[in-house]
């Protein structure tokens, strides 16, 4: 018998995210609910009148009519790294080459430099306010990738740091080994040598506990598809799931690869094909859309929605934070984002960035919905309605209150 | 002889935005700088080692290497506002054609009905934390327009809110009266009634102190140029200066006939032709840029940006918050729409919310930089660089302090 106190949230605009989204988009929706949780664990969750008699409530919190939803799953994050690109925004737009800046030492390489060279308590103390910037817009769960080390000990080190981050802010953390993200400079014009060195590590990184998931970018720009085939055939000989950069500047066939090896999600898809859309359908797995790169990089192909939507695709949103592409740290401009810029629904965003989202790092048994049994996992909104956390952009973070594992967390932001 | 006391903000990275811009975008960049203020105004501002010797200062603020800039200044909001529009933006991702949506109780009339509705108590209690939300992004002047009341009574009802948010929190509010925003439902068929009496409310409003600068939307959709002019004339009759939303959806020569009337600005500006940019050139009239509603409205068409630079056309840059076409309260993320979307630089984004959006208001006198004789209205910022604030989007606000008139504000969010 669980002996764990009982707390109790009422006075609650609930949306569980549970169920079937055709009929009910927003899973229940209950205008004065209530939520229990026994421990780690949410125990029960339902209309305030029909909470179960004869219960004994350690801890009690009436939240006045705010809304109650699953804490936020950002499922797609490169939350590790040094040095700032501030300077190459601001010389881009002042004209400069991509030369001139690759000359001024921007581009991925100043990052992975700037990484390199700091250790871990520095990247920790980088990393840490980042993971406290999503939790204070709700932010239960995170995804973190490594890829600005690529060496073994550089990605170790990142990966400790993911870990670490996840301990010291009491929330989840998925560490995702992206070590096929570019190529370093000591192995400039021998990728293939490259991703048998990556291949060598992630026993290495999977024995010391660092990875829960493998990814690779695949793109002209990056790694082939025979590239990445190698690394995913490495993660399937240590069981470990795979997840994939795909069809982001160009089809190259990359979905429809990871498919075939059930990965969890392909993430970005601006040039998804049909095939990989059936591909994606077939194997459950999840499309993770970024709407913050697409927009920073001001691209102006749209990933398939439609076709995602009407083959059963469940649809994720991230902020995909990271120097190069997308420095944001607000899950709630995605929600904005989503919507603005692919057309998503309100409530189809905040299904990506919770039940799918979840569903996109494997937790969907655990995390994403409002259900007993489930992790006590809640953002506190003082909104009307879920809809207007989409519809509102930027500025004035409505988010009250955040419980991680029916803990309520210290929020800075 | 001054005896309000000296106070002292060093150890900053101090951006002034004075001077000229072609020398120097974000005017003097100083390292480690200093700013004096005595009372409500800037007494000196320089590197911190060359700070005058023999001075008595009654209140000393190490800011630890944070960079200083000038208040930020949202030059064109609809801040005063009733009801929600948050539906609307769901049912028209859900398919709703603009008919429906109506039907349901839509679009601008919804709030004009929703704030005659409420009453001057509501109406303050619904503005102060949207005026509370910019402030916490920095701002320290707002300018807001009336436009959702479309009668006598409800005009002077929204701008005297308007007054009342500025005392309360002790900002800088200038109000704009844009009772010539849209045709109120009981002046159907007959907008050149609607402007007659808008031409008489207008001598009435001033008598109340309640309009600082007078402003109509030109366009196919709300009033003709013809009409405008009438506007404009009355204005001038009564020595208050005018800005024109112009060309947003159409070129419809409005920016030519505001100039003709030397207005404060030109706002929105995507469709404004080169005899525009001449007639704004010659008149001094500031171009507003709100890429707030271009990027809600998924606008395609950009203003002429490398005409307006090269006529030497001030750019402003605005939140145009408001419930139906930009619900924004960030500053911040206009920075980087500004640079996105846009392609300023983040100096010329940061201009647009500092030294041209004073201008904007008539107010370059007394706002917009950091000079001596200046009000002491600044900006404290945990950032390294000014052009970071341009960089990032969304999420963990920087701002770390607001001082207007010399006085450091209670900031909430
Ligand atoms: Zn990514
Ligand atoms: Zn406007």
């Amino acid at each position: 018998m669980n002996e764990a106190p009982l707390r109790l949230w009422r006075n609650a605009h609930i949306a569980t995210l549970a169920g079937d989204p055709a009929a009910s988009p927003w899973g229940a929706l209950i205008e004065r609910g209530a939520l229990l949780a026994r421990g780690e664990h949410i125990a029960w969750v339902g209309p305030e009148g029909e909470l179960p008699r004869d219960i004994d409530v350690a801890e009690e919190h009436d939240l006045g009519g705010a809304c109650l939803t699953p804490g936020l799953i950002d499922c797609h994050t490169h939350l590790v790294y040094a040095g700032s690109r501030a300077h190459e925004f601001e010389l881009r737009l002042q004209g400069a080459s991509y030369e001139a800046i690759a000359r001024a030492g921007g581009g991925i390489r100043s990052t992975v430099a700037a990484t390199r060279a700091a250790d871990d308590e520095t990247l920790f103390a980088l990393t840490l306010p980042r993971a406290r910037a999503l939790m204070a817009e709700g932010v239960t769960s995170i995804e973190i990738k490594s890829g600005y080390g690529l060496s073994l000990t550089d990605e170790a080190c990142c990966l400790r740091v993911a870990r670490r981050v996840g301990e010291a802010l009491g929330i989840t953390v998925r560490t995702t080994c992206l070590a096929a993200h570019a190529l370093p400079p000591e192995f400039e014009g021998r990728a293939d040598d490259y991703i048998a060195a990556v291949v060598e590590w992630l026993p290495q990184l999977q024995a010391q506990g660092l990875v829960d998931a493998v990814d690779a970018f695949c793109e002209r720009i990056a790694f082939t598809p025979a590239q990445t085939r190698r690394v995913f055939e490495a993660a399937r000989g240590l069981g470990l799931p795979v997840k994939l950069h795909a069809e982001q500047l160009s089809d190259q066939g990359g979905a429809a690869l990871a498919a075939s090896f059930d990965a969890l999600s392909c993430d970005h898809l601006e040039y998804l094909s049909a095939e990989g859309v059936a591909a994606m359908a077939a194997a459950g797995t999840v499309a993770v859309l970024l709407p913050g790169a697409f927009y920073f990089l001001r691209e102006t192909k749209l990933p398939p929605i439609d076709a995602l939507r009407e083959a059963g695709v469940p649809i994720a949103i991230a902020t995909d934070h990271n120097p190069g592409s997308s420095p944001t740290l607000s899950p709630l401009l995605m929600l904005n984002m989503a919507c603005t810029l692919f057309r998503l629904t309100p409530a189809e965003a905040l299904r990506g960035l919770t039940v799918n989202a979840a569903r996109a790092l494997g937790l969907q048994a655990t995390h994403g919905t409002l259900e007993p049994g489930k992790r006590a996992d809640l953002a506190l909104w003082a909104v009307d309605h879920p809809r207007d956390l989409a519809y509102r952009f930027g500025g004035a973070n409505p988010c009250r209150r955040v419980v991680s594992g029916g803990v309520d967390m210290e929020l800075h932001s």
